[in-house]
Protein backbone atom coordinates (compact mmCIF):
# COMPACT_ATOMS: atom_id res chain seq x y z
CA UNK A 1 0.00 0.00 0.00
CA UNK A 2 1.91 3.08 -0.83
CA UNK A 3 2.08 6.06 1.13
CA UNK A 4 -1.05 8.15 -0.42
CA UNK A 5 -2.86 4.88 -0.61
CA UNK A 6 -5.95 5.60 1.83
CA UNK A 7 -6.49 9.16 -0.13
CA UNK A 8 -10.10 8.10 -0.88
CA UNK A 9 -10.60 7.31 2.87
CA UNK A 10 -13.83 8.77 4.71
CA UNK A 11 -14.28 6.93 7.42
CA UNK A 12 -12.65 4.42 10.48
CA UNK A 13 -15.08 1.86 12.01
CA UNK A 14 -13.79 0.10 14.92
CA UNK A 15 -14.45 -3.39 16.52
CA UNK A 16 -15.32 -2.26 20.53
CA UNK A 17 -14.58 -5.24 22.83
CA UNK A 18 -10.72 -6.35 22.80
CA UNK A 19 -9.81 -3.69 20.48
CA UNK A 20 -10.84 -0.30 21.78
CA UNK A 21 -11.67 -1.44 25.19
CA UNK A 22 -9.94 -3.89 27.67
CA UNK A 23 -12.84 -5.46 29.10
CA UNK A 24 -10.74 -8.31 30.40
CA UNK A 25 -9.47 -5.97 33.27
CA UNK A 26 -12.04 -3.63 33.36
CA UNK A 27 -14.25 -6.60 34.41
CA UNK A 28 -12.18 -7.97 36.75
CA UNK A 29 -11.48 -4.52 38.64
CA UNK A 30 -15.22 -4.11 38.60
CA UNK A 31 -15.64 -7.35 40.10
CA UNK A 32 -13.09 -6.89 42.19
CA UNK A 33 -14.67 -3.47 43.58
CA UNK A 34 -17.93 -5.14 44.10
CA UNK A 35 -16.17 -8.31 46.34
CA UNK A 36 -14.70 -5.03 48.54
CA UNK A 37 -18.26 -3.58 48.83
CA UNK A 38 -20.03 -6.76 49.56
CA UNK A 39 -17.16 -8.09 51.86
CA UNK A 40 -17.13 -11.29 49.27
CA UNK A 41 -13.70 -13.19 49.44
CA UNK A 42 -12.27 -15.84 47.65
CA UNK A 43 -13.25 -15.46 44.10
CA UNK A 44 -10.98 -15.15 41.05
CA UNK A 45 -12.70 -11.96 39.38
CA UNK A 46 -10.37 -12.74 36.44
CA UNK A 47 -11.30 -16.02 35.90
CA UNK A 48 -15.07 -14.78 36.10
CA UNK A 49 -14.31 -12.05 33.55
CA UNK A 50 -12.86 -14.90 31.11
CA UNK A 51 -15.31 -17.33 32.10
CA UNK A 52 -18.44 -14.59 31.34
CA UNK A 53 -16.79 -13.95 28.28
CA UNK A 54 -16.46 -17.52 26.80
CA UNK A 55 -20.54 -17.40 26.87
CA UNK A 56 -20.24 -14.41 24.20
CA UNK A 57 -19.57 -16.62 20.90
CA UNK A 58 -21.57 -19.26 21.37
CA UNK A 59 -24.64 -17.10 22.34
CA UNK A 60 -24.21 -15.16 19.17
CA UNK A 61 -23.83 -18.25 17.17
CA UNK A 62 -27.42 -19.66 18.08
CA UNK A 63 -28.26 -16.05 16.23
CA UNK A 64 -26.34 -16.10 13.22
CA UNK A 65 -27.59 -19.45 12.64
CA UNK A 66 -30.79 -18.78 12.62
CA UNK A 67 -31.45 -20.99 15.70
CA UNK A 68 -32.71 -18.08 17.95
CA UNK A 69 -34.36 -14.85 16.97
CA UNK A 70 -32.34 -11.95 17.35
CA UNK A 71 -31.32 -11.41 20.32
CA UNK A 72 -29.27 -8.20 22.03
CA UNK A 73 -25.38 -8.87 23.91
CA UNK A 74 -27.31 -7.29 26.98
CA UNK A 75 -29.55 -10.32 27.03
CA UNK A 76 -26.83 -12.69 25.88
CA UNK A 77 -24.59 -11.30 28.72
CA UNK A 78 -27.12 -11.90 31.73
CA UNK A 79 -27.91 -15.06 30.64
CA UNK A 80 -24.40 -16.07 30.64
CA UNK A 81 -23.92 -14.53 34.14
CA UNK A 82 -26.66 -16.56 35.46
CA UNK A 83 -24.73 -19.46 34.17
CA UNK A 84 -21.69 -18.57 35.97
CA UNK A 85 -22.87 -17.00 39.43
CA UNK A 86 -23.13 -20.35 40.63
CA UNK A 87 -19.80 -21.57 39.48
CA UNK A 88 -18.16 -19.04 41.19
CA UNK A 89 -19.82 -19.73 44.25
CA UNK A 90 -22.09 -16.58 43.59
CA UNK A 91 -25.46 -18.29 43.31
CA UNK A 92 -27.89 -16.84 45.98
CA UNK A 93 -25.35 -13.84 46.16
CA UNK A 94 -26.62 -11.02 44.65
CA UNK A 95 -30.53 -9.32 44.33
CA UNK A 96 -32.27 -9.15 40.98
CA UNK A 97 -31.23 -5.22 40.72
CA UNK A 98 -27.90 -6.19 41.43
CA UNK A 99 -27.54 -8.79 38.85
CA UNK A 100 -29.15 -6.32 36.61
CA UNK A 101 -26.27 -3.98 37.51
CA UNK A 102 -23.46 -6.81 37.16
CA UNK A 103 -24.61 -7.18 33.76
CA UNK A 104 -24.47 -3.00 33.33
CA UNK A 105 -20.56 -3.78 33.80
CA UNK A 106 -20.43 -4.54 30.08
CA UNK A 107 -21.70 -0.24 29.60
CA UNK A 108 -18.48 0.66 31.98
CA UNK A 109 -15.59 -0.51 30.01
CA UNK A 110 -12.21 1.41 30.26
CA UNK A 111 -10.85 1.77 26.80
CA UNK A 112 -7.28 0.66 26.42
CA UNK A 113 -4.53 3.69 27.16
CA UNK A 114 -3.96 4.28 23.71
CA UNK A 115 -7.30 4.48 22.43
CA UNK A 116 -8.87 7.91 23.31
CA UNK A 117 -5.43 9.71 22.03
CA UNK A 118 -5.68 7.81 18.86
CA UNK A 119 -9.66 7.92 18.88
CA UNK A 120 -9.33 11.76 18.85
CA UNK A 121 -6.20 12.67 16.10
CA UNK A 122 -8.39 9.70 14.04
CA UNK A 123 -11.38 11.98 14.30
CA UNK A 124 -9.86 15.12 12.97
CA UNK A 125 -9.31 13.67 9.44
CA UNK A 126 -12.20 10.88 9.33
CA UNK A 127 -15.73 9.99 10.80
CA UNK A 128 -15.37 7.28 13.19
CA UNK A 129 -17.41 4.87 15.02
CA UNK A 130 -17.96 1.35 16.56
CA UNK A 131 -18.71 -1.30 14.18
CA UNK A 132 -19.28 -3.87 17.21
CA UNK A 133 -21.57 -6.30 18.32
CA UNK A 134 -22.80 -4.53 21.41
CA UNK A 135 -26.16 -2.87 21.00
CA UNK A 136 -26.77 0.92 20.82
CA UNK A 137 -27.45 1.53 24.11
CA UNK A 138 -24.27 -0.22 25.61
CA UNK A 139 -22.30 1.44 23.22
CA UNK A 140 -23.42 4.75 23.98
CA UNK A 141 -23.46 4.33 27.64
CA UNK A 142 -20.07 2.86 27.36
CA UNK A 143 -19.00 5.98 25.38
CA UNK A 144 -19.97 8.19 27.16
CA UNK A 145 -18.57 7.47 30.31
CA UNK A 146 -15.67 6.62 29.10
CA UNK A 147 -14.90 9.84 26.85
CA UNK A 148 -15.17 7.71 23.85
CA UNK A 149 -15.28 10.76 20.56
CA UNK A 150 -17.47 8.61 18.00
CA UNK A 151 -19.11 10.55 15.49
CA UNK A 152 -22.01 8.02 15.97
CA UNK A 153 -22.53 4.75 16.52
CA UNK A 154 -23.00 1.93 14.81
CA UNK A 155 -24.66 -1.20 16.97
CA UNK A 156 -25.34 -4.76 15.86
CA UNK A 157 -28.76 -3.90 17.16
CA UNK A 158 -29.60 -1.83 13.61
CA UNK A 159 -29.30 -4.10 11.03
CA UNK A 160 -29.71 -6.89 13.79
CA UNK A 161 -27.08 -9.24 13.48
CA UNK A 162 -23.92 -10.16 14.31
CA UNK A 163 -20.23 -9.97 12.78
CA UNK A 164 -19.25 -11.93 10.80
CA UNK A 165 -22.58 -11.85 8.56
CA UNK A 166 -22.02 -9.55 6.01
CA UNK A 167 -24.45 -7.46 6.52
CA UNK A 168 -23.29 -5.83 9.27
CA UNK A 169 -20.79 -4.72 7.13
CA UNK A 170 -22.60 -3.90 3.96
CA UNK A 171 -25.16 -2.07 6.13
CA UNK A 172 -22.46 0.45 7.80
CA UNK A 173 -21.35 0.96 4.04
CA UNK A 174 -24.91 1.61 2.95
CA UNK A 175 -25.39 4.09 5.66
CA UNK A 176 -22.49 6.39 5.10
CA UNK A 177 -23.66 6.47 1.24
CA UNK A 178 -19.80 5.69 0.71
CA UNK A 179 -17.89 3.38 -1.53
CA UNK A 180 -16.61 0.11 0.52
CA UNK A 181 -12.86 0.98 -0.01
CA UNK A 182 -13.53 4.72 1.39
CA UNK A 183 -14.43 2.76 4.88
CA UNK A 184 -11.89 0.99 7.54
CA UNK A 185 -12.67 -1.44 9.98
CA UNK A 186 -10.13 -1.66 12.15
CA UNK A 187 -9.93 -4.92 14.79
CA UNK A 188 -7.90 -7.17 16.67
CA UNK A 189 -9.47 -9.98 15.30
CA UNK A 190 -8.09 -11.46 11.82
CA UNK A 191 -11.59 -13.02 11.07
CA UNK A 192 -13.61 -9.89 11.65
CA UNK A 193 -10.94 -8.39 8.80
CA UNK A 194 -11.54 -11.12 6.92
CA UNK A 195 -15.18 -10.81 6.44
CA UNK A 196 -14.93 -7.08 6.11
CA UNK A 197 -12.35 -7.46 3.44
CA UNK A 198 -14.59 -10.04 1.36
CA UNK A 199 -17.25 -6.80 1.46
CA UNK A 200 -14.21 -4.90 0.02
CA UNK A 201 -13.41 -2.87 2.99
CA UNK A 202 -10.01 -1.23 3.69
CA UNK A 203 -8.92 -3.01 6.95
CA UNK A 204 -6.65 -2.25 10.16
CA UNK A 205 -5.47 -4.78 12.31
CA UNK A 206 -4.56 -3.44 16.16
CA UNK A 207 -2.50 -6.37 18.07
CA UNK A 208 -4.34 -6.82 21.66
CA UNK A 209 -2.18 -10.10 22.06
CA UNK A 210 -3.23 -10.12 26.05
CA UNK A 211 -7.12 -9.20 25.09
CA UNK A 212 -8.26 -13.04 26.21
CA UNK A 213 -5.74 -13.58 28.78
CA UNK A 214 -4.70 -17.56 29.66
CA UNK A 215 -7.36 -17.97 27.32
CA UNK A 216 -5.98 -16.66 24.14
CA UNK A 217 -5.30 -18.99 21.36
CA UNK A 218 -5.58 -16.76 18.45
CA UNK A 219 -4.74 -13.03 17.21
CA UNK A 220 -1.47 -12.92 18.68
CA UNK A 221 -0.42 -11.25 15.02
CA UNK A 222 -1.76 -10.23 11.41
CA UNK A 223 -2.63 -13.44 9.75
CA UNK A 224 -3.18 -11.80 6.14
CA UNK A 225 -1.38 -8.71 4.79
CA UNK A 226 -4.28 -6.39 5.84
CA UNK A 227 -3.78 -2.33 5.05
CA UNK A 228 -2.23 -1.93 8.31
CA UNK A 229 -0.98 -3.20 10.91
CA UNK A 230 -0.09 -2.20 13.81
CA UNK A 231 -0.30 -2.42 18.22
CA UNK A 232 -2.49 0.53 18.95
CA UNK A 233 -5.05 3.25 18.16
CA UNK A 234 -2.18 5.59 17.88
CA UNK A 235 -0.13 3.77 15.72
CA UNK A 236 -3.07 3.58 13.14
CA UNK A 237 -3.25 7.24 13.56
CA UNK A 238 0.54 7.12 12.84
CA UNK A 239 -0.04 4.95 9.64
CA UNK A 240 -3.43 7.02 8.68
CA UNK A 241 -1.18 10.55 8.91
CA UNK A 242 -3.43 11.85 11.73
CA UNK B 1 -46.52 17.53 34.88
CA UNK B 2 -45.27 17.17 38.58
CA UNK B 3 -41.75 18.78 39.33
CA UNK B 4 -40.78 15.24 39.33
CA UNK B 5 -42.51 13.98 36.34
CA UNK B 6 -39.26 13.52 34.44
CA UNK B 7 -37.52 10.77 37.20
CA UNK B 8 -37.69 8.09 35.22
CA UNK B 9 -36.43 9.80 31.50
CA UNK B 10 -33.35 8.17 30.51
CA UNK B 11 -32.74 9.94 27.05
CA UNK B 12 -33.93 12.93 24.88
CA UNK B 13 -33.95 12.75 21.36
CA UNK B 14 -33.89 16.36 19.17
CA UNK B 15 -35.75 17.40 15.90
CA UNK B 16 -32.52 18.91 14.00
CA UNK B 17 -33.94 20.87 11.09
CA UNK B 18 -35.15 24.01 12.73
CA UNK B 19 -35.36 23.03 16.38
CA UNK B 20 -31.48 22.30 17.09
CA UNK B 21 -30.31 24.21 13.71
CA UNK B 22 -30.75 27.56 12.22
CA UNK B 23 -31.33 26.14 8.36
CA UNK B 24 -32.20 29.64 6.84
CA UNK B 25 -29.87 31.40 8.69
CA UNK B 26 -26.53 29.30 7.48
CA UNK B 27 -28.07 28.54 4.29
CA UNK B 28 -28.50 32.46 3.66
CA UNK B 29 -24.97 33.24 4.93
CA UNK B 30 -23.26 29.85 3.10
CA UNK B 31 -24.95 31.72 -0.27
CA UNK B 32 -23.39 35.36 0.32
CA UNK B 33 -20.00 33.59 1.15
CA UNK B 34 -20.49 31.83 -2.06
CA UNK B 35 -21.24 34.52 -4.25
CA UNK B 36 -18.61 36.87 -3.30
CA UNK B 37 -15.96 33.85 -3.69
CA UNK B 38 -17.30 33.80 -7.36
CA UNK B 39 -18.36 37.45 -7.90
CA UNK B 40 -22.13 36.92 -7.91
CA UNK B 41 -24.68 39.59 -7.61
CA UNK B 42 -28.00 40.09 -7.10
CA UNK B 43 -29.33 37.01 -5.92
CA UNK B 44 -31.55 37.25 -2.56
CA UNK B 45 -29.87 34.21 -0.86
CA UNK B 46 -32.27 34.45 1.90
CA UNK B 47 -35.28 33.57 -0.48
CA UNK B 48 -33.07 31.25 -2.22
CA UNK B 49 -32.87 28.92 1.26
CA UNK B 50 -36.53 29.43 2.03
CA UNK B 51 -37.26 28.20 -1.76
CA UNK B 52 -34.87 25.74 -1.26
CA UNK B 53 -36.51 24.37 2.01
CA UNK B 54 -39.79 24.15 0.85
CA UNK B 55 -38.91 20.98 -1.68
CA UNK B 56 -38.69 19.22 1.09
CA UNK B 57 -41.89 17.91 2.32
CA UNK B 58 -43.26 18.01 -0.90
CA UNK B 59 -39.71 15.17 -1.82
CA UNK B 60 -40.42 13.35 1.60
CA UNK B 61 -44.21 13.51 1.06
CA UNK B 62 -43.81 11.00 -1.91
CA UNK B 63 -41.45 8.69 -0.05
CA UNK B 64 -44.29 8.56 2.98
CA UNK B 65 -47.09 7.80 0.58
CA UNK B 66 -45.06 4.97 -0.94
CA UNK B 67 -45.34 6.99 -4.36
CA UNK B 68 -41.69 6.54 -4.69
CA UNK B 69 -38.98 4.51 -2.83
CA UNK B 70 -36.69 5.02 0.06
CA UNK B 71 -34.98 8.15 -1.27
CA UNK B 72 -32.40 10.18 1.52
CA UNK B 73 -33.13 13.66 2.04
CA UNK B 74 -29.27 14.63 0.38
CA UNK B 75 -30.86 13.14 -2.93
CA UNK B 76 -33.89 15.35 -2.52
CA UNK B 77 -32.11 18.38 -1.68
CA UNK B 78 -30.05 17.80 -4.57
CA UNK B 79 -33.34 17.12 -6.64
CA UNK B 80 -34.91 20.42 -5.25
CA UNK B 81 -31.50 22.49 -6.15
CA UNK B 82 -31.65 21.33 -9.92
CA UNK B 83 -35.30 23.11 -10.06
CA UNK B 84 -34.43 26.49 -7.94
CA UNK B 85 -31.16 27.14 -9.26
CA UNK B 86 -32.33 28.69 -13.43
CA UNK B 87 -35.41 30.62 -10.86
CA UNK B 88 -32.63 32.63 -9.26
CA UNK B 89 -30.55 33.13 -12.72
CA UNK B 90 -28.33 30.22 -11.43
CA UNK B 91 -28.83 27.85 -14.07
CA UNK B 92 -25.65 28.04 -15.52
CA UNK B 93 -23.68 29.13 -13.20
CA UNK B 94 -21.95 26.19 -11.15
CA UNK B 95 -20.11 22.91 -12.16
CA UNK B 96 -21.31 19.57 -11.34
CA UNK B 97 -18.44 19.36 -8.78
CA UNK B 98 -19.70 22.93 -7.42
CA UNK B 99 -23.29 21.98 -7.02
CA UNK B 100 -22.53 18.79 -5.15
CA UNK B 101 -20.66 21.22 -2.69
CA UNK B 102 -23.75 23.39 -2.38
CA UNK B 103 -25.96 20.02 -1.49
CA UNK B 104 -23.45 20.26 1.48
CA UNK B 105 -24.53 23.15 3.04
CA UNK B 106 -27.23 21.05 4.85
CA UNK B 107 -24.35 18.97 5.93
CA UNK B 108 -22.52 22.35 7.51
CA UNK B 109 -25.72 23.95 9.37
CA UNK B 110 -25.07 26.35 12.20
CA UNK B 111 -27.12 25.61 15.66
CA UNK B 112 -29.08 28.27 17.49
CA UNK B 113 -26.69 30.18 19.67
CA UNK B 114 -28.72 28.35 22.92
CA UNK B 115 -28.47 24.53 21.27
CA UNK B 116 -24.95 23.58 22.25
CA UNK B 117 -25.01 24.88 25.68
CA UNK B 118 -27.98 23.35 26.22
CA UNK B 119 -26.94 19.94 24.96
CA UNK B 120 -24.02 19.91 27.03
CA UNK B 121 -26.17 20.41 29.90
CA UNK B 122 -28.65 17.77 28.95
CA UNK B 123 -26.32 15.20 28.15
CA UNK B 124 -24.93 14.97 31.74
CA UNK B 125 -28.20 13.72 32.91
CA UNK B 126 -29.46 11.81 29.60
CA UNK B 127 -28.69 10.10 26.58
CA UNK B 128 -29.01 12.73 23.78
CA UNK B 129 -28.81 12.15 19.97
CA UNK B 130 -30.88 13.39 16.99
CA UNK B 131 -34.30 12.13 15.64
CA UNK B 132 -33.94 13.37 12.38
CA UNK B 133 -35.28 13.31 8.49
CA UNK B 134 -31.76 13.70 8.05
CA UNK B 135 -29.04 10.98 6.94
CA UNK B 136 -26.51 9.54 9.13
CA UNK B 137 -23.85 11.20 6.91
CA UNK B 138 -25.50 14.70 6.93
CA UNK B 139 -26.02 14.20 10.69
CA UNK B 140 -22.59 12.82 11.88
CA UNK B 141 -21.05 15.49 9.07
CA UNK B 142 -23.22 18.67 10.55
CA UNK B 143 -22.52 17.59 14.40
CA UNK B 144 -18.63 16.74 13.84
CA UNK B 145 -18.46 20.57 12.11
CA UNK B 146 -20.53 22.32 14.29
CA UNK B 147 -19.01 20.33 17.88
CA UNK B 148 -23.33 19.25 18.57
CA UNK B 149 -22.54 16.56 21.40
CA UNK B 150 -24.51 13.60 20.64
CA UNK B 151 -24.42 10.48 22.52
CA UNK B 152 -25.38 8.60 19.13
CA UNK B 153 -27.48 9.31 15.56
CA UNK B 154 -30.81 8.57 14.71
CA UNK B 155 -31.39 8.95 11.15
CA UNK B 156 -33.71 8.50 8.96
CA UNK B 157 -32.03 6.08 6.72
CA UNK B 158 -32.07 3.75 9.96
CA UNK B 159 -35.77 2.70 9.41
CA UNK B 160 -35.90 3.84 6.06
CA UNK B 161 -38.61 6.01 7.11
CA UNK B 162 -39.80 10.13 7.81
CA UNK B 163 -41.20 11.49 10.47
CA UNK B 164 -44.59 11.31 11.08
CA UNK B 165 -44.00 7.47 10.06
CA UNK B 166 -44.80 6.12 13.56
CA UNK B 167 -42.29 3.43 12.69
CA UNK B 168 -39.33 6.12 13.25
CA UNK B 169 -40.34 7.13 17.01
CA UNK B 170 -40.94 3.58 17.54
CA UNK B 171 -37.33 1.84 15.95
CA UNK B 172 -35.63 4.69 18.43
CA UNK B 173 -37.78 3.57 21.43
CA UNK B 174 -36.55 0.09 20.34
CA UNK B 175 -33.10 0.39 20.02
CA UNK B 176 -32.78 2.11 23.45
CA UNK B 177 -34.61 -0.85 24.83
CA UNK B 178 -36.36 1.60 26.93
CA UNK B 179 -40.36 2.38 27.53
CA UNK B 180 -41.56 5.26 25.47
CA UNK B 181 -41.97 7.38 28.40
CA UNK B 182 -38.75 7.05 29.60
CA UNK B 183 -37.81 9.01 25.80
CA UNK B 184 -38.43 12.31 25.24
CA UNK B 185 -38.55 14.05 21.86
CA UNK B 186 -37.86 17.88 21.67
CA UNK B 187 -38.75 19.86 18.34
CA UNK B 188 -39.73 22.92 16.97
CA UNK B 189 -43.08 21.38 15.16
CA UNK B 190 -46.25 20.79 17.00
CA UNK B 191 -47.44 17.94 14.23
CA UNK B 192 -43.81 16.36 15.16
CA UNK B 193 -44.57 16.19 18.79
CA UNK B 194 -48.31 14.57 18.05
CA UNK B 195 -46.82 11.64 16.31
CA UNK B 196 -44.51 11.48 19.17
CA UNK B 197 -47.06 11.76 21.64
CA UNK B 198 -49.12 9.06 20.26
CA UNK B 199 -46.52 6.64 20.53
CA UNK B 200 -46.19 7.34 23.91
CA UNK B 201 -42.94 9.15 24.12
CA UNK B 202 -42.64 12.42 26.09
CA UNK B 203 -42.59 16.04 24.39
CA UNK B 204 -40.40 18.71 24.98
CA UNK B 205 -41.47 22.57 22.66
CA UNK B 206 -38.73 24.21 21.73
CA UNK B 207 -40.49 27.25 19.91
CA UNK B 208 -39.04 28.50 17.00
CA UNK B 209 -40.89 31.48 15.83
CA UNK B 210 -38.27 32.72 13.32
CA UNK B 211 -37.40 29.31 11.77
CA UNK B 212 -38.64 29.86 8.24
CA UNK B 213 -39.06 33.56 8.13
CA UNK B 214 -41.69 34.81 5.75
CA UNK B 215 -42.62 31.82 4.52
CA UNK B 216 -43.70 30.83 8.42
CA UNK B 217 -47.42 29.70 8.50
CA UNK B 218 -47.13 28.02 12.06
CA UNK B 219 -45.63 26.61 14.99
CA UNK B 220 -45.15 30.43 16.47
CA UNK B 221 -46.40 28.78 19.98
CA UNK B 222 -47.30 25.46 21.44
CA UNK B 223 -50.39 23.54 20.16
CA UNK B 224 -50.97 21.24 22.91
CA UNK B 225 -50.27 20.63 26.43
CA UNK B 226 -46.56 19.28 25.90
CA UNK B 227 -45.03 18.17 28.86
CA UNK B 228 -42.39 21.02 28.18
CA UNK B 229 -43.03 24.34 26.71
CA UNK B 230 -39.86 26.33 26.27
CA UNK B 231 -38.28 28.59 23.94
CA UNK B 232 -34.65 27.29 24.03
CA UNK B 233 -32.54 24.04 24.39
CA UNK B 234 -31.14 25.79 27.53
CA UNK B 235 -34.90 26.23 28.47
CA UNK B 236 -35.45 22.68 28.04
CA UNK B 237 -32.61 21.86 30.17
CA UNK B 238 -33.56 24.26 32.72
CA UNK B 239 -37.21 22.36 33.10
CA UNK B 240 -35.27 19.01 33.28
CA UNK B 241 -33.04 19.65 36.18
CA UNK B 242 -29.67 19.78 33.80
Amino acid sequence: MPANGFSNLKAVVFDTFGTVSDWRGSITRMGEALARDKGIDGVDWEAFARSWRAGYRPGMAKVISGEREWTTVDVIHRERLEEILPQFGLGDTFTEDEKADINLFWHRLDPWPDSIPGLIRLKSKYLISPLSNGSLVLLASMAKRAGLPWDFVFSSDMPKAYKRDPKVYRSAVELLGIEPHQLMLAAAHNDDLAAARTEGLRTGYINRPTEYGADQVKDFEAEEGWDVITDSVEGLADQLGC
